[in-house]
This record gives structure tokens, sequence and C-alpha cells, in this order.
């Protein structure tokens, strides 16, 4: 069954725009069809076709089910910010990994500026990710934040990881994974060693990621990955 | 130092064309200043920039090092082939995460039409990659084959995993890994009915990757990136 934003579960919504085009143009559900509908919360809403007009889908509500596919361990990802569209994949790809939030911040070496006006356009891609792989509550990405600002905020999780190429020891394979987890990965130019010394102060442990240099999107990609496989998040 | 993509390791070599370029007006390297070059075996070649001319660069091998990039353990890739450039970001991903070869397949559901003469651009990505990521030998880009070939090339392998978006009860993370390992993802349509019951016959274990379903390339991209941090490859 296909699977629909909805902003909240009403006994009857009416359906308009580009999401009733997809539904009446391209799969052209008929009277009756049932469509899934998730507004970032814990269920999944069933829905029936109950009417199909020129300018709108009419739906109605049928059954409300415990959604599975939401993550069952909190990871957030604190991703120095990124050039180009990298954000954009990181945001795709750590929603189908089952990720909690994406908090970018800037360091000494990021280039790229973020535009705060940008966030609901980056919101967006995750709600539709989730559309294709299943969750009802979607990652969040948070405003950008300073590098200052990230050394407090990560103070709140259990377990801490910090991927620095320049770690040759210990290898992601031999950290502890427990409670609430944050990563900490760098943008293109990494960071400086003023920056490692301070995030070396704080309780981060520090992970090698293997003999070769990850890009910054392919790092936080792949530790999401082993981390969500790991621990079947 | 950067890293170059050379053919062979010759006493003496001359860079023309676009690397020249990058060594003389974007990277402004001087006589002395040193490169690291790399011809897919197992070492890089230290050689030191001794004339800058219009055209062409020239280098002198200085010194003959062990790469310690390269993958220690043989994982090949099967993938289905998918739409767009997903496969060029496939690969890039791929050879940063230390996989050996990817073989794309068709299969059922694929839309996709390989182009055996792209196969040069697509082995160039990995080039690319290597120069970053710091391989000598970098991944290779095999021509695409039937399904049925694919069921016999699988064969050869210790390990075989299909990931299989049905499968339920066995994770990735219960399986053991052992040898020279294949992974099995499909395109984007995944596969018929009567694929999965063939691909059941051979040796391949099924695995599920969690509840999300994840697009073909975040499948290959993940599972890779689980082996080989969960191996240290």
């Amino acid at each position: 069954m296909r699977r629909f934003k909805i902003v909240s579960p009403e006994k009857q919504i009416k359906i308009e725009g580009e999401e009733h085009n997809h539904i009446a143009q391209v799969l052209r559900l008929k009277i009756n069809d049932r469509v899934i509908c998730f507004c970032e919360d814990d269920f999944d809403y069933i829905y029936e076709v109950v009417d199909i007009q020129k300018k709108y889908t009419s739906l109605e509500l049928i059954e409300k089910k415990q959604n599975n596919c939401n993550p069952k361990t909190n990871i957030v990802v604190f991703q120095g910010l990124p050039k180009g569209d990298k954000l954009e994949l990181i945001i795709q790809k750590l929603n189908e990994l089952g990720i909690s939030e994406i908090i970018p911040f800037e360091s000494d070496f990021t280039i790229a500026k973020f535009n705060s006006s940008k966030i609901d356009r980056l919101n967006k891609i995750a709600y539709e990710s989730s559309k294709q792989c299943g969750r009802s509550k979607s990652l969040i990405v948070r405003d950008c934040i300073s590098f200052k600002q990230m050394l407090k905020e990560i103070e709140k999780f259990d377990t801490v990881l910090f991927a620095y190429e320049n770690e040759r020891t210990i290898h992601i394979n031999n950290v502890e994974l427990y409670g609430n987890i944050a990563i900490i990965v760098g943008s293109e130019g990494g960071f400086s060693l003023k920056e490692v010394e301070e995030i070396l102060k704080t309780k981060a442990k520090v992970v090698g990621l293997g003999n070769r240099i990850l890009r910054c999107e392919t790092a936080s990609i792949a530790m999401s990955s082993y981390i969500s496989f790991k621990l079947g998040v």
C-alpha cells in the first residue's frame, strides 16, 4: 500500500495538490482502494478512498496501527556542514537507516554556509524518504549550530563516537554502543587540531574507520549503516 | 601528498593533459615537491617533480612502498542494474569502503539498460575515488551479466549474502562472514518470485536488513559498510 504524509489523522481528510494528482493520475487509485497515512507519530493510519474529484481525493480513516519501522534506538548524527548537495544525500540515506536526528554544525574548516530557510526543504527530503522506507516518524533535521554548541549537546548522550581519520588504533568495531548514541563527523576539511583537542576533552570516544580516507558523507552513511545493522535499529 | 593514477611505474614519467594541469595550475606544485602515484598493483610509488613545462610535468621515481589501503578481504557486490546515475554513486562509495568488484546484472524487473561502452567511464570513477581514499588497487567494475550467469558466479564464493526485503528472521548481524564474500542486491524493482526461488537453491544465505525498506543503492552501500567495518577490511 502506498504511503502519504498528512498533518493529523482526522476521520475524514481531503488530499489536494501534488499528492492528489499522484493518487488520481499516477497511481490511478479508485474508490475503496486503501492507502497508509503517517503524521510523525508512532502510528500508521489506514485510509480508504471514498471520493475522487478533479481537485481533491477524500479519504476515510479505517484503522490505526502501530508502525514498526521507526528506530528503536535514539541515534543523532552531528554533521560538519558539507558542501553542495551532500547534506541532501545524507538525510535521505540516514532516514532509511533509522537515524533520529541530523544536527549540522560549523567548524573551523567548514566552507559551506547554512541557510536556515532551507530547513523545511531538508525535512521534506526525510518525509519523502519515509514514504518509501516505511517510517511514520521521520528523521528530524535541526538548525545548524556552532562547534561550541555541538560540544555541549553531545554531553546529553550515553555513547559519543568521534570519527577521526588520523585514529589508527581504536576501530569502530571495538567500541561498545549503548543508550542514546551521538556520532560526530566533520565536513570535507575535517577539524583543526585545536578542535580535535577540544573534542577529546569531552566524553566522545575517538574511532577510526579503517585505513582508507572516507569522504564526509560516506563516513556518516557508513557509521550509521554499521550501527543500525549491529544494533538492529 | 597528492595521489595520481599512472599506467606503469617507470623511472621517469611525463604527466600530460588534465593531470598535468592539475599539478601545475591547481596544486601549483614546484620542482622537488613529491606526489604518490599508483597503477593498480599493491604499491604506492613516490615521485619527485623534476620539471614543469607548459604541456607536461616530469616526475622521477624516488621510492616504492607497500600500499596499506587496499582491501584485505575479497568482497564482490552483484548489483541488480539500477536506474539513472545510482551505479556511479555505488561505485564511488564501495571503492572507499574496500569492495573489490562490482558486477552489475540484469533480472526480470530491471528497467535500466547497460551500455558496455560505459565501462571505462565507470572504472574511472573508481580510480578518481582511489586518489582520495588511498587505494592503489581500485574496485573493478565488470561488464553486466545475466541473472543466470550471476547464479553461476556466486558459487565461487565462501559466503554469499542475498539481501531480501521480505526476510524478517535472519538479520545480517546474525550471519557468519568468512573467506571470499559475495553480496547480492536487486535493482529498484527487486526480484520475481521465480528468481527468489532460484537464488534460494544456491549457497546464498538470505538476510534481512531490518524493518525499513532500503533503496537498492542504500542496501549495497549499507551492507558494504557493515561488512567492511565488522571485518576491518
